[in-house]
Order: structure tokens, then C-alpha cells, then sequence
């Protein structure tokens, strides 16, 4: 058995890559494409399912579900809606049906999405769910700069910049630090930056891979600011450790 | 013009992922099918190069070159045998040949290679240098047991396992901790996650991908310790930040 085929009464958490159709994986491709059901879970507060958008030349007659959610920050709201979904899920897969659900970047990193995995652990066998992984925003963030995040004996660090607090904690804390939600208050964050004197040692790409909306700085003290959406994505190299001297080679 | 079709003078660090050929992304395999020279860096303490082998059903007619750069912690040495690779890349570019490097995972996630790229950029223009990213073994780790990275306010760490005190300090200063060379020093992680009382958070996979030597261990304190190789990743569920309730919605 291929276990990278599609199986009937499986899900699949699968990560289609930071939007641009050419990042999803091989396998993530073949997947969807031998889908019976893509499940592209979408904001409320989203036009679109840009998810959807970067799978748009696999999409045959596969069904396709578009499933709203609300943004909020209450866990017992945020499960119970995601638990809704999961008995639709579990119970298309008990009917037979493979059930592929697309996920921006990847499921387990900062994927509101993995909620339906926790919620679909209590109703179905493990052997039944499946992760695919996908590459990440900051990857992608990464990769337009041309320089290492972590090399030797760095310390890479991911978090959301949404508690000033801890990002200034943070910059103790590593040499490389990459802010998920960098725009939330962007304003507060360049402030802290430029206490620290990291400014210059700081980028950020906001909309990647968006066309047009798609913003590049690559260093944040020659920038002209302006407002940026919530998928904004900041690197800020703060050091380098190397190898340790004491640790034998 | 296509900015993703390989490019006559240009060179690609491309990640190729963890070594499963179906977890290139469709760009990567692209590149690599079209590319004039492949160039596989390979330590010179391995047999075979894994990224090679990752790559085997794309290879027809492209020139191969296999480079074996020395595994040592010697800041100089490293960089004068990565400069002389780069001679060689530049001197190709110039000559119009599109060049591809391989490198298993990501090209800017601790990858040695990356080291060539800091080379080049030395010897050619900007625009003629491009990184595309790679699945990172610490995402095909996670995949493997279908739990959430990071969630929410989580701050997930990554770094090597080679400095212990190091890895200590980094317990209080994260929700989840990624170890890559987590054998280095087993038994010593080992007794010091047993201190802390977090071995039943614990999980690795080692050699992922490779087949009879994959090793996958969900639970470290249910597991009869064995020897494992230089590619052991692993996961510390450390706890959950969740929501930090000072911070507006």
C-alpha cells in the first residue's frame, strides 16, 4: 500500500505552502488532487480562502467545502466550533470519503486549523489522520533575503508579536527571532526595536507571494512606513552565537 | 518572464526537504529537473548524499557534482573550502550555466550550505542569487505525531542539542523546544529532561525518512534506549502560553 496515496475514510491535515501554487509539496499535490473532499477552512473576517486560491490548478471535481470560523479569542468558542466540524468530518470519512483539509504554510505551525486535528483525536482511529507538512511563512520570509536564520549554535525563535512584553524578553533569548502578526501594532514594535538598536538588523514581507500587495523591506531603519495586513511576517537578527567553545568538536 | 524557471547564469539553494522525494515542492523539482549542473555538497563523514538520493527520479542529464566539504568547527576552515566551492559556482554562472544546490531540508535552517551562499554573494549580483525553501526536518518530526507545534502566544525554539547548559536555560524560555542533533549527547538529555520532569513530553524521530533506519519514539519515558544517528530531531512539549489575557483581542 501506498501510504502516500490518498485513502478512502482518511483525513488529511495537509500544508499548502505560504500561497504561491508552486511551494505545495509533491505529495501534498497528489493528495489533494485525489481527494474526494477539500475542506478549506476560512475567517470570517476573509473575502477569500488564499488557501484555496494556492491550490486553484488541482481543483477538479473534487467537492469543496468552504468552512467560516470565527476569529476570536475565546478557547471554549474556538473549540466548540471547530468540534462542529470535526463530526462532519469524521462522519464523511466514516461514509468512505478521503477528506483533505488545506492549511496556508504549515498544519502545526501557528495553524488555527490544527484545532480540527485535537477534535477529530476523540472520534477517530490515529492510523485515520495524517499531517502533511508545508512550508512556512518565514520560510518564505526567509528565503527572499538570502540570509542563514540559524547556523551552528544559534537559538531560533517563533512567536506572534501580539505581547510587546515578550517579544522584548524574546531578544535575550536567541540570536535569530521571527514575529508571526508583526503588523498587529507595528508602530509599538519599531519603537522597541529602535530602544534596542535592531532596526537596521530587522526585515519583514507582508502579503508574500500576494502579487501586487505583496511588501519586501529588507531593512526596517530605510523604511517608509505604512499600514500592512495580518499576514506580515518579521526577522530580526539579533546576534550570533557560533559553537560553543567549551563543547568538544 | 518566468521568475521561477531556472535561469541561465543564476545559481539555487534549494531545499529539497527531508530526504522522502515527495516532500520537494513543485518549484524545487522544477528547478532541479531544468538546471545545467547539480551540486550536492556532502560531508565528508557520509557514505552517500542524502540529497542526492532525495532527488534521484529527477536526475537525467544535468552534471552532477558531488563536493565534500570537511565537518569541523573551524570557523576558517569552513569558510576557505566553501570559498573555493564558490570560485567553481561563480566561474559556472559566468559561463552561463544555471546551478542548483541541493541541500536536504531547508537551505537557511542550520544548513552547512548555507555557508556557499554568504560565499557568492561576495562574487555575484544579488539578482542572481535565489534561495528556495525546504521541508525542515523538525516539521516532518511534528507531522509524524499530528500535534500542534506552536498555538496561540506559544514561543517554539529551535536549536542543536550540542551545548546541554544551553539547552537548560531554554526550558524556561519556550512552550515548545526543537532539538536537531538531539544524539549527540543522549544519555546527558536524557537525565537532564528526567530532572525536569518533561520526558513524557518528549518525542524524536530519527533517520525520518530512511526507511528501516527511521526510528519514531511518541513518549521518551516509554522508550528502551538505543544508539541513534547525527539526524535525530526532537520535540519538547514544554507547556501552552495560550492567550495572554492583558492583550486585546
Amino acid at each position: 500500500m501506498d501510504i502516500n496515496k490518498t485513502q478512502a475514510g482518511h483525513f488529511y491535515a495537509v500544508g499548502v505552502g505560504p500561497g504561491d501554487p508552486d511551494l505545495l509539496t509533491l505529495r501534498a499535490a497528489r493528495l489533494i488532487k485525489d481527494a474526494d473532499v477539500i475542506l478549506a477552512p476560512q475567517s470570517k473576517k476573509s473575502k477569500t480562502s488564499l488557501a484555496l486560491q494556492a491550490i486553484a490548478p488541482l481543483v477538479g471535481d473534487q467537492e469543496v467545502v468552504i468552512s467560516q470560523y470565527p476569529m476570536t479569542r475565546d478557547n471554549s468558542k474556538t473549540r466548540e466550533r471547530w468540534g462542529l466540524l470535526a463530526d462532519d468530518v469524521s462522519d464523511r470519512c466514516r461514509r468512505g470519503q478521503s477528506v483533505v483539509q488545506v492549511t496556508l504554510g504549515d498544519p502545526l505551525i501557528f495553524a488555527t486549523s490544527s484545532y480540527l486535528m485535537e477534535a477529530l483525536a476523540e472520534q477517530m482511529p490515529t492510523e485515520k489522520l495524517h499531517v502533511e507538512p508545508g512550508i512556512s511563512a518565514f520560510q518564505m520570509t526567509a528565503s527572499c533575503f538570502n540570509d542563514a536564520l540559524t547556523l551552528q549554535e544559534d537559538r531560533l525563535l517563533l512567536m506572534s508579536a501580539t505581547d510587546l512584553l515578550a517579544v522584548e524578553n524574546a531578544l535575550e533569548q536567541c540570536e535569530t527571532l521571527v514575529l508571526f502578526k508583526a503588523a498587529g501594532d507595528l508602530p509599538g514594535l519599531l519603537t522597541l526595536l529602535e530602544r534596542h538598536n535592531l532596526l537596521h538588523r530587522a526585515k519583514l514581507v507582508s502579503a508574500g507571494g500576494q502579487g501586487e500587495h505583496e511588501v519586501r523591506v529588507a531593512d526596517l531603519s530605510r523604511w517608509q512606513r505604512l499600514d500592512l495586513g495580518y499576514m506580515t511576517t518579521m526577522i530580526i537578527h539579533i546576534g550570533k552565537r557560533g559553537w560553543h567553545e567549551d563543547v568538544a568538536s
